[in-house]
């Protein structure tokens, strides 16, 4: 891709190396200077030519070796969370699984507590299966379930604390890349254990929020953040299921024929449900395929329920349960359902949004 | 309250009536002129000082009217509504409750319909009891039910039918007044049946748009008016009976010790469902008494459930099941809970606070 | 008007006049009821039928009488203000030139002082002829010259007082009647003499603000009105000098061709000055007319120089600098103009935008 | 700073390093995962670490460096600009200032020409000496001249020609890291020849939106960016003189005592003149020390005019006419003026606010 993007950059101008052209580099080199003709090829290529990779790694790798440490590494306070970061093979050295996102799983063995911390980093779980584990955010405990978003925006007090006899694992996604390469992150340690070991059906966040349509007296400023602490799979597999229903029933198709979507949002605003991090659930009906779509930024899907495939910058892989991949930028891609298929997905498009790069291309439209 | 708003206004400063003053102000006249010094202290008082008075409409008064008028008032067109508006006694001549708000009780015998029109003026209904009719909003059937909130925004087509043997009465708030005299509206006669005699539990902006938090991909643009067509008592119960739970459980109450209550919002931004119409629903513990306040714009109360009363500017009257009541601007009001008791409400503080006209002032607090 | 906008409503259905609806109607009375059918047809027309007519005021018969209550009226606390409103002949009763707005002819004689007072009602003053008043808001002295707009939004203490031995007259734009109609209105005495007589060339608000698209670092935060105290005539002409220039040179043209125009605007915002009043000042080439159109809303146009006419529901009248005309809602009209031609104008737009009730209709164009 | 930042982070946690525990981690390299555990310490700081470090380049370093290149490299397509990258030594690799910006002396010798391009890419010039150079901004011909800001705002068509006899030297500056680290960024090839030569004194945006609070007709939409092409020094010189003239008038000063400060700002909105560069120009009385601040994202300085110093991390240093620094994530600093001292910046601002990781902490205040 890199070819592709920078033919005729950077190659038309280069002037000749003689020795007082290598004299001024070496000038250049001594006072931190870096002309611009000589890069502009590669940092400033026609399209996005990403480094990061389309990647897909197999529930049935990860799950195994999140039991796996399970066994060998405790969870506690320096460590914080035992998480094991999906990193993409393009992007050498950390475990980032896009330039901007960071997705890892997250495993708690019986009785086990993740200790209180909080960070500038943006956060959410998604839970591919399982249950029994409650997160709680400023000490409001939030039950975790098959199905079910739950959100840690920055700078909230969250631990997380297994109340049973079975372990539990789930996905995180966070803004860790993004906020290390821009330095903007702060991190403070809180409780060593979790603040309150109740475990109730309902968070206090959801109970005064999770109304559609109505908002409390109390809550009447806008926030940065969503207020509602989790999404239950309950409601999204409702809102799915009457989005084809009604395509069934004549009325215009949602995302496209086939294919229900919805947008996790923050209810104060409508807007996304934190300022980095967009989270988004798309399902297909048995034998639709999407449309080939580039987008800027990169995306991370996690397959919930169903069989299908996707095709990534030309290659189709089968996809099966917990399968999480990424979709760098600028990719082309395509989703087909076998059966039914339910996807959870996230992407860093609120970055993009917010500072208006954001471009899509689908196949067969005018750009 | 006049009196007390003008003075020392429009006094001091009144200049002998000569003979070449009266001259002067019949010049005056004849080109249309009429000097502020004669009129400061009426048009510019020194609070509001409305004409619209405290009122209230008794539910025992009110519905055998209607039930009379389905006897001698046929629905149709050109009539349009078999629709009784409530008339503030100090607005002499037209059916407005404040000066922004009309607020009527409508009744639609079996099997009648009420044909389908639109216009720019904001509608809603309320349902304090009763079941059996359809509103048809651009071709989409909404079933009214007992402590329903149904919208019909402005220039939306809309009809109502009665698809039972049984006659059915609810209230219709509009912003005709506001409309009317700003010289804003437009009106257009539809279908004379309502398009769908259809009647489903749940209409297709409910299946749409009713899931706390989740936006479907077919509606991310920001839209004026709210997309949920009607609002079920079910949700609106249970986010108050949350709210009065959470309190039990020591957390903050919603506006004041034993007073849940929560906005109608539009899900696209979070704000009032239409631009100048706020819905409210509050509910009292039995023995609440709310703190005095004030407030610039109109309100209008109906009681839904329990029993109480209510401090208007000085008197307190009993209230019962549907009884209507207005508070003009910036009259003192409280509420009173003999029961637990359960209140809809409705304003026009959306258009004071776009145009940052809005005020409000508690007994106790700083203003 | 009324006819047309009204024909086949409120007819149609009108039930016979029987000794039981009659009896029906008196309990409607007694009650504070008033049925929709039988006014639907003159409060909800099918377009805006105004009340306010279109009518122009001669600058040549305003002044001499604003002259002349200069030596009968006294100026001081109680009238407040030597102020002549222009009372719509549509709108029996009070100074409003629509239902929304207020203007009028302020005089101020030789080393007189208008008092301060400040009141929620958001105000302007544009200075057709003359100088020698400053306007002091809010302790910040504002001089006032020929071509000016100065700005005295809700709330800020403001009176004006005349530095020299000549009589100054200019006009005052407020929005008095929508906010008497609203009850929203508040009042306050302030200071009987201004509390600064200092005469500076520039008031702080412009020293602060009055530099193209720089913002000071001490008010980064966003205001409700515009900062900027006075719009100076030599920036206004300037603007729309350089977009007559631009016509000239092959550029798209503002408006429509010979038709430059300006909006003033909040720095802070890039909105409307305040939230009820919109000010723009028009110039057309000499020869240009203006395409007809039509807007919810009222509009107030002064001519500040030139020679032209204004076609207005019908009805083509010459206009001379100083003269004032009123466009009611919905009313159609166009410019022409004789010689180079220079307006400005204000109106209700704010409120007609903020609460989603504005449409524009332009003779040759679809709606 | 690492070390401070990372204290008590990464290590009470850390595992017994089994041959077992290898294995696991062998295993994680194989499916492409990094566990967080070893990594927190150093991708979540305890508060930004940045690797970017403080640095200050000499315009006396500079310029003869540009003039150099003048001789030996030439300008045109393909290498596009003849524009030396100022490379923070704290990133290794390519013409960072920090992560989120490129600053770039440019030079451009007598009549020649820098082909037009357009990228996604958001940049500005900033004019410290020197005029005669003209750059054409989608079709419209923008003179620099010394103290000027000029935008070429993301995909906007820009080139520069040189109308003169002697070379010019003015800095560049872009999101170019922020975009190649995410991915965003699109490249497009315009004419190999500036399209319009003309030279005039004014732009044409400029003619159309450089009225302080007048905004044409022609454009009512609100933009990204802003239409303003060229910030002039002469307004900027003005703004800041009347601010510490007030403040000798007493008053409130700008920024702090002794300390004007204005930005630049997009007319439409008030907002930042591009979605993800903040320009300001600051002025401090010779004698002025500033408090000391820290602030999340990266700040650019470069010195107009006067002696001063800064503070940076620690260190002070003298700065002379021209020179630029860098300011990293959350290092502490302060300017010292020894002379009037005027200095240009640019920042990352916008990119931290939108995503509301902004943070300020001044020495003394409170967080």
């Amino acid at each position: 891709m890199a070819n592709e993007s920078t033919e005729n950059h950077g190659k038309a101008m280069q002037p000749e190396e003689t020795p007082q052209l290598q004299a001024l580099y070496r000038a250049f080199d001594e006072h931190n200077i870096k002309p611009l003709w000589t890069q502009i090829g590669n940092i400033m290529p026609r399209h996005p030519a990403p480094k990061a990779v389309p990647h897909i790694w197999k529930w049935s790798d990860l799950l195994p070796l999140a039991e796996k440490s399970g066994e060998l590494v405790p969870v506690g306070r320096g460590g914080e969370r035992r998480a094991l970061g999906l990193a993409n093979p393009g992007l050498d050295g950390n475990a980032y699984i896009s330039p901007t996102l960071w997705c890892a799983i997250q495993y708690l063995g019986p009785h086990e507590t993740a200790p209180e911390h909080r960070h500038s980093q943006n956060a959410f779980r998604f839970v591919v299966e399982g249950e029994g584990v409650w997160t709680v955010v400023n000490g409001d405990p939030v039950r975790m379930s098959k199905g079910d978003l739950l959100l840690t925006p920055g700078w909230n007090f969250h631990g997380h604390h297994n109340n049973t006899d079975k372990p539990m694992a789930w996905i995180d996604g966070l803004d860790i890349p993004f906020s290390y390469q821009n330095d903007v992150g702060f991190f403070e340690f809180g409780s060593d254990r979790v603040t309150d070991y109740a475990t109730p059906a309902f968070s206090r966040g959801e109970r005064l929020w999770c109304h559609p349509g109505l908002r409390p007296l109390s809550g009447l400023q806008d926030t940065v953040n969503s207020p509602i602490s989790a999404y239950r799979w309950e409601h999204t597999d409702r809102a799915l299921t009457e989005q084809l229903l009604l395509e069934d029933e004549g009325q215009p198709a949602t995302v496209e024929q086939g294919h229900a979507a919805i947008r996790f949002v923050n209810p104060t605003t409508g807007g996304d449900v934190m300022p980095t991090i967009r989270c988004e659930f798309h399902r297909l009906r048995a034998g639709t395929e999407t449309r080939k779509r580039r987008e800027v930024g990169a995306s991370v899907f996690q397959v919930f329920q169903g069989k299908g495939s996707v095709t990534l910058g030309g290659d189709t892989r089968q996809l099966d349960v917990g399968d999480i991949f990424v979709i760098p930028s600028w990719v082309p891609w395509s989703l087909q359902a076998e059966t039914r298929f339910d996807l959870f997905r996230f992407s860093d498009a609120p970055i993009m949004e917010r500072l208006h790069f954001h471009r899509t291309h689908i196949e067969g439209e005018e750009k």
